[in-house]
């Protein structure tokens, strides 16, 4: 059974033959599979030229290993695992520079080819993570955005001790609060949900909401006018563009997680009058699936609080419609297949 | 004698009493003290909230040691010095954290305190680099932007090898290029104005001219689809701001020298997608000033054909006003002094 995104907010859910495992491929049978902010984009239609409206779209999984193709050593059936969902070229100057999880040719799988809100799913092996065979397969399918969360923290060098302000409390900005906090720094989440904020609040996040007052001198006001040293934008709205640099301390570095189609106007003075950095960080690289895992399987992050709707594949389109303009939510997973 | 700026684009000189240096200050012979840009503001009135209107301005100066006041040690009369025209507060969070030249409170000798378009100049010792006895001092004059330069290419973490674009081939630009060339970059100097072009060619530097076409698409021809690996924007312009993201490799570097009073829309769309960097640039630290003689030192860096005019203190007024919208000037020289 797979459930094929079919155009105007609509999903076709059809008996497919589960495609054999070739050389160097792996079969998985999907357990949990999230929904990303971007696979709603998908679903409002915003990304048919790409995605097509018959894909199988879906990546944020877990699963268990059911067959193996030739040449596969290392990977065996009923192993637990999820799949890095990146196939880059190899070739461009992005791959020979080491960068291959932004290849100029990167196919993202569950987008580009079809993805995981399908009961068997064959992907090239070099894509699977191996997990430890403890770990609950609902938090693993927490890995792929929880790596997000690892390889912002990592691309904005946080330090024990260090503020990070992380402007956005959605799914993503609430795991790179916990990563943060997780590393020494004290994470603070601006949100204008309060019922994120009560999220962030029972994971023991620090919070501030933007509605009492502008993100920048409330942030200079609780740093004795130092700033953050390192904020997260992960809003994607104008608010959080003026709030990263007005909060950013001198030599700050500011994570551009979010996806801004438009061009916002940008307070490039502060750049230059206190030197501020910026990172853009996308997707992810192995050590950040790496990283994601030790942290669900020793516990360190506890994600549990976020995953807050699980459905069926049969509901799968009122799954995403539930989540449309739902700020309350955070993280709906969609059991695939048997799961545990 | 001195010459002050009084407002309305001119200067007024008067016969000044030398201040003494008072402890911890040295008195300095003023030689030759370069027109920044920066100046140039002042002169159209733009920063009279700031300077007021009867302020020694000048700041890119050469000299000879005056006298010394009390407590001053390894300094002494007759030696070749040029000034660091900056004087911190040690106590802000910038001070605390290691970066006194983002001071937040930081005075700017020649902006917020009398500076160097006079014979006899008193400031701090510990604003004073002393000079290999056999440097010329019209080409010390050229340590201050010079040392600017030296601070960009450091914050953009140039590797030989490295394709280096520098939008905006005025003084600063070039210096940079000039710079970065030295540290085994392949320096591209992209600017609009034929005789500057020029300029750079003698300095045996590549250019663009974006008349000829727009830069991103040029510099991505050039490389084969790679990009720049670090991005000068010392324009200032919309056109600029646009080519620094449109010209950048993956993972590449923007170095924000460039002044923007205006928030110019930034496509950070481009910063997530290649994982772009930005650095804000901003004066200099002492290693910029030694290592700006160093290279004036060695012969390393020429910078003497960037001097396009030398005039006497008693045409300043003169001076900056031949200077207004004449892009095909460079740096113009103001002798304050005997100079050698």
């Amino acid at each position: 059974m797979a459930a094929f995104y079919a155009g105007q907010k609509s999903f076709r859910l059809e008996e497919v033959v589960p495609v054999a495992p070739g050389p160097g491929e792996v079969q998985i049978d999907v357990a949990y599979c999230g929904v990303c902010g971007t696979d709603m984009h998908v679903f409002h239609g915003d990304m048919d030229a790409r995605v097509t409206t018959h894909r199988i779209i879906g990546h944020e999984m877990s699963g268990v290993i059911a067959a193996v193709g030739a040449g596969v050593e290392h990977i065996r059936t009923g192993q637990r695992v999820v799949v890095r969902p990146l196939d880059h070229c190899g070739d461009c100057p992005a791959c020979r520079a080491g960068h291959s999880h932004i290849c100029h040719n990167l196919k993202f799988l569950g987008l580009d080819s079809n993805g995981a809100f399908q009961q068997k799913w064959t992907v090239p092996a070099h894509t699977v993570h191996v997990l430890p065979q403890n770990l609950d397969l609902k938090l693993a399918a927490m890995v792929e955005p929880l790596a997000v969360a690892c390889h912002d923290v990592r691309r904005g060098r946080i330090a024990a001790g260090e503020i990070a302000l992380v402007i956005g409390g959605g799914p993503i900005g609430m795991l790179i609060a916990l990563v943060a906090a997780h590393a020494g720094a004290n994470a603070i989440v601006a949100e204008i949900n309060e019922n994120r904020l009560a999220i962030a609040r029972k994971l023991e996040l620090e919070t501030i909401n933007p509605k009492d007052g502008a993100i920048g001198p409330a942030i200079m006001a609780r740093t004795d006018g130092r700033g953050a040293d390192v904020v997260f934008e992960v809003s994607g709205s104008q608010a959080g563009v003026e709030a990263m640099t007005a909060a950013a301390a001198a030599r700050g570095r500011i994570v551009m997680v979010a996806i801004n189609n438009k061009r916002p106007p940008v307070d490039l003075f502060q750049f230059f009058w206190r030197e501020l950095e910026m990172l853009g960080a996308r997707v992810y690289e192995p050590e950040d699936y790496n990283r994601a895992i030790e942290l669900l399987e020793s516990g360190a992050v506890d994600v549990a609080p976020l995953i807050t709707d699980i459905r069926g594949l049969d509901e799968i389109e009122q799954a995403f419609t539930g989540l449309e303009g739902n700020s309350n939510a955070m993280k709906t997973l969609i059991q695939v297949g048997a799961g545990t």
